[in-house]
Formats: C-alpha cells, structure tokens, sequence
C-alpha cells in the first residue's frame, strides 16, 4: 500500500516537474522567447547551456559567453530576499563575502566566471526546499553547487544567480553491511565516503582525481565516470535512489534501497547526469562493493591501434572477473604527461611505441591474481 | 554537431510524450474523467494496471476485473481498418483468426483474457508506426505484445484492444566483439539470442526460465531480472540504447551503443520497465560479457535467517568477483519443489533445515574457482 501510494505521488510529481521544466528544456535554443518565470530554476541555466554548445560550434571563433544574455524576466536581489535567508537559515550560512564569492562564482578550470552576490549554505533538504520555494515565488534564478570540481562550468552563475551549495549537507545517513547499501546527504565528499567505507571492508564505485573535494550530489548530478567504470559502471548502475527538490521547492523521494524497484517508472535516472537543471540532489542511496585484497597493475605498450582493441579483448578474456580498469594513452598523451611532471618516467624501454595501456586488477586471491598475468 | 543535434530533437520528442503520455498516466485513478483521446495508447492499458493496483489491495474480496470499464471513448474496429492493415501489411501479417486470437489474448497463467479481434505483425519499426499513426487518429486503443510469456497479464488485451506483436522482427543488426555491444530488433527470442552470443564467445547478462520464448523487447520494456542480476545487474545497467515508437507513431532513436552517454537526460531509462506505456520498444543495443571457461554450483543450508544474510557477505567477499549467482529457498519453497517434481531430491542430508541457499560462480579458471571453493 505504502509503495504504491509513493508510486501515485510520483507520478503526479513527475508530470508536474516535466510540463513544467520541460518546457524550458525544449525552448533550449530560443533565447529570445519571452519564458515563464515558473522554470526559474533553469533559466539561466539553460542559457549557459547554450553557450556552451555554441562554444563547441565555433570554439575556434569567438567567446560563448558573448553570445549569452541574462533573462530579464528573472529578479535581482534586494534587501528583504537577504533578511528572508538569514531568518531561514542563520547569519552564518547566508555569504556575501566576497572573496568567498569570488571562489564560488568561478570554476575550477578558471575558463567561467559568474556574478552571484550570495551564497547559500543549507543544512537540509528541508531548508533547500524553502531556499527553491521562496527564490521561486520571487522569480530569482538559482545555480546549484556542489564541491565546484567540475571542468565544464556548469557549477557556477553565468550571471547573477543565488548559489546553492550544498557542502553542509554531509551526514552518512546509514549503512548495510548485508546489502553494501550507503545513504548519505548530498554534501558529502567523495574521499571521505571513501575512508568510511574502507573502515567498513566496502569500496565506493566510484574514484576520480577530484575525490578530495568532489561531492557525491555532484557527482550523480553529472554522471561522474572515474576509474572504475570498465568494473563498476556508471552512477546509473550503482545509484539505488535519490532525493531531490524541485525548482518549487516539491521534495521528490525516490529513496529506495532495492536493487531492482519495478514499481512506476525510474525516474531517478532522469536526475543522474542532469546537471542539476531538475533539482538540487539532496540524498543519495548507493549500492556498494566489498573491498577486495589483491590489486595488480601492469603496464603495456602496443605499436597499433588494433592490438590495443585485441589486448582489451584479451584482458576482458582472461582477466575477465578481475579485471577493474583498462586505460589508454597515446605517444602524445605519454610525452605531455613526461614533460609536465617531474620525476616521471616511462617505465618501458626508450624505443617508442605509439600507444600505452594500463591495466589494474582486484581480485580477493593474491596468488591466482599474479598467476593470471 | 550531429551528436548535439541528436540530443535537441530527443529534447523536443520528450517534451512532447511526456506532456501527452503523462496527462493520462497522472490521471490514472481517476477512470470516469473524460480523457483526451490522442492518449489511446495508454488508456486502456491504464485502466488494467488500475485493475492491477486494486487487486493488490483487494485480492482477497474480488476480481479485479470487475472494476474495470472500457473507455466509450476509443472506436471499434470496422472494415475499413482492416482493409488499411492488409493494404500495409499484407494479408499474412493481420490476423483475425479466432484459435490465434484466442492464444494472443490469453496470458501465460491463464488469469486475463482479453478480447481483442486483430493481431497485427508488423516487420519493421517504420510498419510499428504507421500502425501507431493509424491507431491514434481513429482513436483504436492498442496493446504492445512480446513473447506473451509475463506472469502479470501486462501482454493481453483487457478489452478489444488492437494487439501489436513485434515477433517478426527478429533480426540481429551487429555485433561489435571488441566491445561485446549487441545491437538487434526487439522481436529476437532470448534464447535465440544467448546461442548467437555464445558462437561468438560471449552471454547474454540475462537469462531467465521463459527464455525459450519471451522477447528482448518485452524483457527490456518489463525490466525482467533473472539469473544473472547478482552479477551483471539489471536491465538499466546493460540495456545502452533503445529505439521506440510513440502512440502518435513518432520515432525515437536513442539507440546508442556508448557504455557512458552523458549528452542530455538519459531517456532510454524511463522506457526500461515501464511496461509499454511510453511505447513501442523496436530495437535494443545491449552491453554483453564476454563468456567465462569455469561454472561451479554448491548447494548450502542454514537454519537461520541471519546466517543466510552472513553467508551472502561472505560470499560477497570471498567469491567476489566469480559471484554470479546467490539463491534463497526455505523450508516451504523446498517442499513445493520437492513435491511437485518427480525425480527431484534434496541433496543434503535429510534433516531438516530451515534455509537453502545455492551459489554459482563463473570465472576464467577452473582450478582456482575450485580452490575458493
């Protein structure tokens, strides 16, 4: 009975959030197009968005944000949105600090750089979800933001929109030792999920560079990838459910925990890889894997492209249940790397090869680990 | 540029399902509102899954048939809509055979029985939407139909719905074996499809007991699990792109064969399980793993619950990554078998127990699988 009416709610939900955002999302390419003010949320957005294809179109060319013009339909902040924050969420998480603004108007690459004049700290999906209702009922554009490590922009303004970062947000809300099932807010960082997890003889499916800053909200947001996709699979394989706030401050729980919920359409995947421009993710639920003992790297160097494709046929073979990364470089992805890093060194005789691969496995056996290679 | 392309007009397709496709499925409790027939498609089917909703919470009081009224809204077939069928068709692909008829409208347990007066076969995905188109502007409410072989009634008529069946379109369109990516047409029987893969040295990451005649198409539009889930997932985790047609008989290509496709939201996921609804699944691409030298079965009892659940963390731990297979009987569903199937014995000891649990691992050596053993 529970489940089904959770279903019923879901689909009104849904049908709310998609005639809704979907009506921006389809209107992508018309700038000009006066909107309604109800899809807020996406406004802006959507116009960086744009920029950004009209970047890869003409890269060569121009500067995408010339192209891009901020929505006049949209509000701009006054005293009273600022005395309204402050009310909800404390002076603490109210910012207006500007060199705290200056880091999170700009992105990581330092290519985007935004003009917000506030930035908001939640605590909870519950104080989320009144940020989104009340920048809704006044018609002021919002940019979620999670640990800002993307590298394509899409975590900072393109104007002057409210910032929503969710980095207080970071509670591991449980875990099961049975099912290797992680819930936890959308703040938390990826490293920190990491070490909680190797306390508990898990891993998380998901690794990348940017795990010491990077946040789990943000990840799913973007359909984060890392090394162990080849093993794992991406966040849609792996992300059970979710929680999210809509653009009108609605809170959408899909929280399962069921490795396979039939019930109703999945609409978390819609969320997965959105970039935000649904809602802000504010919990997530991940099925993890046990850790396993024994991790093996090797090394290899093919002269053509052909025998890198046979070699990962080969390893997927062979290595097939052990397998946990295959990477690949090129002669010139090798020299950037040898030349920008000191004491760096191709492992493999001088004589160059044109391709390189690198290839990890976890196993729970040491022994037949290294027999296989 | 053709990638962006691709991905704005599956925005503008979304836009327009979703606002249409979702009117009714919101108003799905509400059978007695006048609907809008450009929803044909669903409508019917709408009222069945009602049906279902109601007998989950009424199983014990009535049938939930009885609750169920065909919608005066939809037309009844005339001759005139036969004679378009043939002249599309052709004579052998529209059937009004009653003994035929009698097998499509009937579902696998023999619980729903529909009455449904054609059966139409269509070839190709572009004769899929053209029967669509032809449905949705006479307003004839169609049902779409596998292999028939679901346990739900979700594959029969409820009333005199049209019945597509894609059984005819069975071909298999490649196979990439360096990336183990099958793309095919939604009317391939799985076992069909599991010999194929095996002469190329790889499986299906789904296997079920109505293999040997239950459709990819119906098993991704029903997100069938099976033997396999433990190891390699369910279908939103191997399914990589789909093609389907919409109740208007629009096209959407979303058959892509990219393990990580990060363009635009991931649409082909609310397809995966969602019953038929949305519509029509013609063609699947599906991520396969490459097959494995070594199968071993052990077969374990417990007598108590939460040693089943430490069995499965060890399992976990110690077979990781040769895992493929993790059943759980008790004392009860022994019974059954063992009464219901000559020839079949218990293979442990005859004391009783309380828990059987069986576990299969796949790997690419014997020896070792063994050794874990």
């Amino acid at each position: 009975m529970e489940k089904w009416r959770a279903t019923s709610n879901l689909r009104r939900s849904l049908k709310s959030i998609l005639n809704r955002q979907l009506s921006s999302v389809s209107e992508f390419r018309y700038l000009n197009e006066k909107r309604s003010c109800q899809s807020s949320f996406n406004l802006i957005r959507d116009c960086k968005s744009l920029g950004q294809v009209n970047a890869i179109q003409h890269r060569c060319f121009s500067s995408a944000s010339t192209l891009v013009q901020r929505n006049p339909s949209f509000s701009t902040l006054n005293s009273d949105d600022i005395s309204y924050f402050k009310g909800l969420l404390g002076e603490k998480s109210v910012i207006q600090d500007e060199d705290r603004l200056e880091t999170v108007n700009t992105d990581w690459m330092h290519k985007y750089k935004g003009s917000s004049k506030l930035l908001l700290l939640p605590r909870s999906t519950e104080e989320v979800a009144q940020i989104l209702r009340y920048c809704n009922s006044r018609c002021l554009a919002v940019v979620p933001q999670g640990g800002n490590t993307g590298l394509v922009g899409g975590s900072v303004p393109v104007f002057d929109e409210v910032i929503v970062n969710v980095s207080s947000m970071k509670n591991i809300i449980s875990f099961d030792k049975v099912s290797g099932i992680l819930v936890c807010e959308a703040g938390c960082i990826l490293e920190n999920l990491i070490s909680f997890l190797d306390n508990q003889g898990f891993i998380m499916p998901l690794d990348l560079g940017a795990k010491g800053s990077c946040q789990i909200g943000g990840n799913v947001s973007t359909n984060a990838g890392g090394l162990r996709l080849v093993r794992y699979g991406s966040l849609h394989e792996n992300v059970l459910g979710l929680e999210a706030v809509l653009a009108n401050g609605d809170v959408l729980d899909m929280l399962g925990t069921l490795r396979k919920d039939n019930t109703g359409y999945d609409l978390k995947h819609l969320f997965i890889g959105s970039e935000g421009s649904l809602g802000i993710v504010t919990k997530v639920s991940i099925l993890t894997p046990p850790k396993l003992s024994s991790v093996n790297i090797a090394f290899l160097a093919c002269n053509d492209y052909s025998s890198c494709q046979k070699l990962l046929m080969e390893a997927k073979r062979k290595l097939g249940e052990i397998l946990s990364a295959f990477e690949f470089l090129d002669t010139e992805a090798m020299n950037l790397v040898l030349h920008q890093f000191d004491g760096v060194r191709n492992p493999l005789p001088a004589s160059m090869h044109n391709f390189y691969i690198l290839i990890e496995t976890t196993g729970s056996d040491e022994s037949y680990n290294r027999y296989l290679y």
